[in-house]
């Protein structure tokens, strides 16, 4: 999604030393008129910031350290390009960490930070990343989790209604990742510190502790993984079980998945869902479509939901896109959990969403 | 104002793809030494930023798209030099949207975050950019509408009394702008959207909507535009409608706008302003003055002003100036209302201003 | 630790004007393991950042304005790299202007934002930028003021323990430094405002107003310096008064300092402290070693301490290194004032800590 920029250290003077000097600006800017709807609630027609792929700005950087060995950095700001204000992260992963604490306002790198070292063992990774439970989550996804498309609204639905703080990414962390020539295989683990004190009040001294592993095959047309993590809390755990696969026939991608999100609280409350998806280039343009279906156990609320969206996004070139998607979230019984960012007040009511966009990367 | 600077993509390497990948880093870092004195109030004397140019740091790009088209983005964040902090924006158009909430603190794009789409047709652009109507009101500035010089301590202050967040930019907007090839003749037109649901209580579904349109007409050393912009809100509607324009005759440049101000309540306050202005360069300085006055009707509380302000600015480079500015605010008949920064406690009261500052562009 | 880029403007096409029309981006990215331990307080095992180098990005530039006059700006954020925070940044050198207000969130500029007018008459900087005092209390610390073995822990802890704001650095100074041509004599004084009005209440009017001033001589291997520093408060003002040096035997480099820290309050609180160190070069690393000691008057509450720190550092390049420190304070009589980031809550109870990261500039 993103094209990248070098910026040359010394240009033309010192050529020699480019490859090991180099920083890389990069970002996405993408803004869409999104109406959304939900049942008994009205409707609201807004614009917002990455329906196609999340506005950004970031910073990287790799030093080749000599013997196979490298360094590098990564530190990615989410930007809320459709007003200039900046998104939260969170420093403890635990809901008191929210930072700014009033939501959002200041720009943070919340998206990543990270300072790495590499070599032909695998790479360690320190800083806030994503979940390894996420990477699974979104990778069958054809909306890119973005949107009013994106599966997120109903996979995810469970932790976000009980103040889970990571469900995609994750602070304070110490990763491990598998290293590229293994045959296809890749995956990596991640422990991540709530920093609570040893004598923290009733029991929260392992509040916000997260532990996530993901293994997974690539083959030619053929991708497929699976991922588990687990957020710490006193009032419930938090738990993710993803395996999620797809394969490119060409002229279709074809892609599904199966996730299970667990509260392990005295009710233990738990999410079993499933989805199927397809994309499709169609000339400069690509085709999108995903199913996706959820169902909560008694514990949870028997928040039932099934979601269909399709989308087409028009390729102007690498960088530059237009694009829609429409959406609908089908609310079973008396649910009222599920929108693409509209309420639903109506008890079993639908909601409804729509975007229509301009994606530019740099 | 700005020097601009090219972040070469693979520099040296790829000479005939640099055009179309190019990520331009630009910015002002501007603080002055001021002191503002109300009477009856006692006076301040502080560093500010932005007394010539607003302190910034920016990137944006052009890509190349064939035929014509192009596509861009452009995001730019106000920086409070004087501290290193950030500049608020306003994620709604209303007085709720401020963000970060407690008025700045973390950095915010809140100068410009756009992405564009152009062609010979012209350009659509979509995100946080100026409002058209502030385009003409600050054109007849001498002082570029920062400073203690600033036409709009008097042309903004009805609309800022009253808690108007769209005076000078506006969030969430779809913009549409002329192309450059039609003679001289310029525009634009933009629709922001305030983003509160369809059944919002109390009439406020439409708050924070604003409409706007500019149309100018550039000719040699001649150039004059006249903009109208209306915000809606329950309240009452704010608008601004300006004419402003400018003939340079090379040894001085003389400029002048008349300028309405609107708070549609029930009470319909107004304020009718004019200003005229005058820039003469020195060697390698630049002489400024200006004079504007205003007058409010009844419903506004009858605040009638008048300003006289005087700069130089000597500039040591294209980039860099030293400079200072002085400048009176006379408030008529019982009116506060008006200051540099240092509010009037003595009614009809006078307030006095004086910058001295070093502006550097990059 | 900053290895600079150069984002060249023009490259190739223009090489004649690279030298005046170029941007430095830099930083760092320092991620630690870090525990810290207060006696009858527990422990925390956390992910911080900077423990060896505060995690920061920046932009800086100089123009060559000819003459020997240059001219230049510095913009530099304070990043929490482990959850990608920004850091909070003072308005106006008192309690009421940290910013954002909660303590952090989102990116200031907070670490120095300063623009700079240079010539062989020296440099005038106006903006947000170290106290001179700091420049000499951090200069004898074998661990660069940072991590678990900061002698600040010590020699700030009064200062901080009264709320005063301007212990590292100041906002809204104007300061001048001596050109760099005086034979390894160095210098420089710092006026800041406060930017209380005139009619403040209570005798506050000049609160968050400082004046410092450093001295210093540098000749081959030999280092000294001098610095005072005043922060002006109704409540006490805030004053520090160091002296520091070193000498670089090639296969150990030794420090040593004195440090005074007084609250002037009607109860004159005051600090007395030494500290010496030592780095050792070992191959491709570095040992560090210091040895703090602080005494306090009746007045500031008697609380004494020394703390004792060692250290590796491991370079990997000049860029990256991996480090480990551990440090011990042993908080004398009843004090509990002194630890390294976990309270110690047993009357002179000992504090530990440990860092072990990974560092990485670029």
């Amino acid at each position: 999604m993103k094209k990248l920029f070098m910026l040359s250290t010394l240009a033309c003077v010192a050529m020699g030393v480019q490859a090991q000097s180099s920083v890389t600006l990069f970002g996405v800017v993408d803004n869409a008129v999104q109406n959304v709807r939900g049942a008994g609630n009205g409707h609201v027609t807004r614009l917002v910031q990455g329906a196609n792929a999340s506005s950004r700005l970031g910073f990287r950087g790799t030093e080749d350290l000599g013997g196979g060995m490298s360094a590098s950095f990564w530190i990615e700001a989410g930007v809320n390009t459709d007003s200039g204000a900046g998104a939260a992260t969170n420093t403890n992963n635990q809901a008191s960490g929210v930072s700014p604490a009033a939501g959002g306002g200041g720009l943070t790198f919340n998206r990543r930070s990270t300072v790495s070292l590499a070599g032909n063992w695998g790479e360690l990774r320190l800083g806030r990343d994503f979940a390894p439970s996420y990477l699974t989550l979104s990778a069958a996804d054809p909306f890119g989790n973005v949107g009013v498309g994106s599966n997120f609204n109903l996979l995810g639905a469970l932790g976000t209604s009980k103040g889970a703080q990571t469900g995609v990414r994750v602070s304070n962390s110490v990763g491990y990742l598998l290293p590229s020539n293994l045959g296809g295989i890749y995956g990596n683990v991640m422990y991540a510190l709530g920093e609570n004190a040893s004598n923290a009040p009733g029991g929260t001294s392992s509040d916000g502790r997260h532990f996530g592993a993901r293994i997974g095959w690539r083959a030619g047309a053929f991708d497929i993984s699976g991922a588990h993590g687990r957020t710490t809390l006193a009032a419930g755990d938090y738990v993710q079980t993803d395996v999620a696969g797809s394969y490119d026939f060409g002229f279709v991608k074809l892609m599904a998945g199966v996730y299970r999100e667990e509260v392990r609280a005295a009710a233990k409350g738990r999410a079993d869902s499933w989805s199927v998806g397809a994309t499709a280039p169609v000339g400069a343009g690509l085709l999108r479509a995903s199913y996706t279906s959820t169902n909560q156990n008694a514990e949870a609320g028997n928040n039932d939901a099934a979601m269909i969206a399709l989308g087409y996004v028009h390729n102007l070139s690498k960088r530059t896109a237009i694009y829609t998607t429409i959406s609908l979230i089908d609310n079973k019984g008396a649910s009222v959990l599920y929108n693409q960012g509209r309420a639903v007040a109506s008890p079993g009511g639908n909601a409804t969403g729509l975007d229509i966009g301009l994606r530019h990367a740099f």
